[in-house]
């Protein structure tokens, strides 16, 4: 563990106290761009969408070094370097930056906030141009294929006509699996990590809990809530029903065990008898102040409707592949199981699909892929190392 | 399966929708009984505490023959036969009855619904003497301890000074195993089952998004709601938190998969995409008719709370106890996972207690022993004739 990091908590950099922790990258910042015209499967029109997109390290002048970072659920286009908003790091500064697992020193990255997501990029909290207000529930349905279709478009306005990777984990994981499957010959490696082709039942039933947390909400009234007065109660239990799926019971009984609540006694409103508890609070606090709660609806359904084989057959489906994969589980992730990574390894082996299988040893549960992690980040490193040389030779 | 059954939806016998089911106890019937004076654990003292409890089979007139059951935390003192008021078999119908894993031919069982609970006993619904208004959050702390000391009080009552057996799944195990080390001379078998000495972060946890619901809902109002604004989707998404962690990832794939909503779709106020998700509002609203939300916050509280050890040094607690264990875990179990048992199996062990220890290899979850299970029913069917047996002769 570096000196940079000795002072960050266990646990995803976007909701950790951080203090005297200065990323690599120095300050970085977003840029937001307006694409032209798009169909969403459930066949709604944008006349325009507006993507918050960053950029890090240089695109060669083969411009064959592009790898795209897709997030998940919680994240943002900010993945790496100092947000001069927020004073936080990107949240996956530990494996993205000059050295790292994903080097920037070596290639072009690019993270963009998805297609109805609250941190930059068109949304149900963006302002309908024909109404002046937000879309709120009015917003159309959004699926993993359209988050993909307008990344496409993203990277065809960078210059770029084939990705050298595209990575993410959990939903970014799902979008990653689109782009090799849909978009064949515009992706070279495939990173798909701690996800899956399909949610089960369970995952699911947790996202519906959070989404009901939400809707019975007063606050919530049809989605036509105002600032000063938002579901964030209902938000916050959806986040910490989030939070403990993220985690692994190891994890939760190694950092918190039956520890009496003393850490977060400053977080209002919410009397703990456990650190567990004032943790959970905190979480669902500061969730509240950066997520906006329809894009949370919005995204969850996006998540519990993806199938990836809902096109064509499995067969014919990967058939059209040319990417090769790795893919990565963690075997105390209970939200992601490991044996739906073994499924879609599966089926990628009997397509003849080039793909490696890493089930890691974390024990930090499905918040594994986002915390501090020197074998994930060997993994990862070393594959687009070989796969990169490979592809140059 | 018998025919009796074969209507019955996999799952808790209180919640399911059942038909054509007949008890082979027939209607049954529980009574309420008040007894005088308790101080509870945090020094509030009750002039008297009325106690719902329900008695099957006969007492033996070596009054050795008696088995107290204790319920979980949904459940209540109608433990077998036909409810007459809610025309639903008891819940665990299933295995207590003529013949059945608790036989009530041969023994005499005695279920009392818990202090602090909402069906018949005393709690934070009852009304306060000295107020004519009901506890509410004014009602003192509940903790497994107390329950146990009225239940005490209830077999003194009944003319029993010794129990041949306390048998108690989850909450209901907790308290088997404290009249096990509390009362030592008063028990002869001690059977719990999926439960554990204390909570972990990950069980505080989950009851901690629960009570959350609740006292974020609006019509909480402090814990002073009337009948007519109850904060009932509060408890209902508890109730859905509950029941997601009561299931094994296995139980939920084989029963809703990603089957479209069509079952319930009659419940009102809920659309859903997915079967799974229809269930569970179904399960929240349920349960929001039957129960009472600050005596959800009150019996989690006890839960959470709960520490075998708390008292004394493990070694001394464990040095007084004179009962026979049977400890069942369930391999499914990721609520009150088996290593938890195992641990409790290892500390009597090493005390010379007595000890037999099944993990059952069912795949329903935590809910695994509120279902019909003929492999758990066989166990303990055996364990107590044996044990009874040996005790007689």
């Amino acid at each position: 563990m570096t000196k940079a990091h000795a002072s960050i908590v266990q646990g995803d950099l976007q909701d950790q106290k951080i203090t005297n922790y200065e990323s690599p990258l120095g300050v970085t910042r977003t840029q937001t761009i307006a694409l032209p015209g798009l169909r969403t499967q459930s066949g709604f029109t944008f006349d325009q969408v507006e993507i918050s997109y960053q950029t890090l390290g240089k695109l060669s002048s083969e411009k064959d070094n592009a790898i795209l970072i897709c997030h998940a659920l919680s994240g943002d286009a900010h993945v790496a370097g100092m947000n001069p908003d927020t004073g936080r790091p990107g949240w996956w500064d530990f494996h993205v930056g000059p050295g790292r697992a994903i080097d920037t020193d070596k290639f072009f990255v690019i993270c963009a906030n998805v297609l109805g997501g609250c941190n930059g990029s068109t949304g149900p909290a963006s302002i309908r141009p024909d109404t002046g207000k937000p879309y709120g529930m009015n917003f159309p349905t959004v699926t993993i294929r359209d988050m993909v279709a307008v990344q496409t478009r993203l990277i065809g306005h960078l210059g770029i006509t084939r990705l050298f990777a595209v990575v993410g984990g959990s939903m970014g994981g799902m979008q990653a699996l689109v782009w090799a499957l849909d978009y064949p010959e515009c992706v070279h490696t495939c990173l798909p990590i701690a996800t899956c082709t399909s949610h089960s039942a369970m995952q699911i039933a947790f996202n519906e809990i959070g989404r009901r947390a939400i809707i019975t909400d007063p606050n919530w009234n049809g989605g036509n809530y105002t600032a000063d007065c938002r579901p964030k109660h209902g938000l916050a239990v959806a986040r910490m029903v989030g939070h403990v799926t993220y985690l692994s019971e190891f994890a939760m009984t190694r950092k918190f065990g039956r520890k009496p609540q003393i850490q977060y006694a400053a977080v209002e409103d919410s009397p703990a008898d456990f650190s567990v508890e004032g943790y959970l609070h905190h979480q669902g606090q500061s969730f509240v102040k950066r997520f906006d709660p329809n894009a949370y609806l919005y995204l969850t359904k996006a998540l519990d409707q993806f199938d990836l084989f809902e096109n064509v057959p499995v067969a014919e489906a990967l058939r059209r592949v040319k990417a090769h994969f790795l893919v990565i589980s963690f075997v105390s992730d209970w939200l992601y199981p490991p044996p739906q990574s073994r499924d879609l390894v599966r089926l990628l082996k009997r397509a003849n699909v080039p793909v490696t299988y890493i089930n890691l040893e974390t024990e930090y549960g499905h918040d594994s892929f986002l915390i501090e992690n020197p074998a994930f980040a060997s993994v990862v490193r070393h594959y687009l190392e070989n796969e990169y040389h490979q592809a140059r030779n």
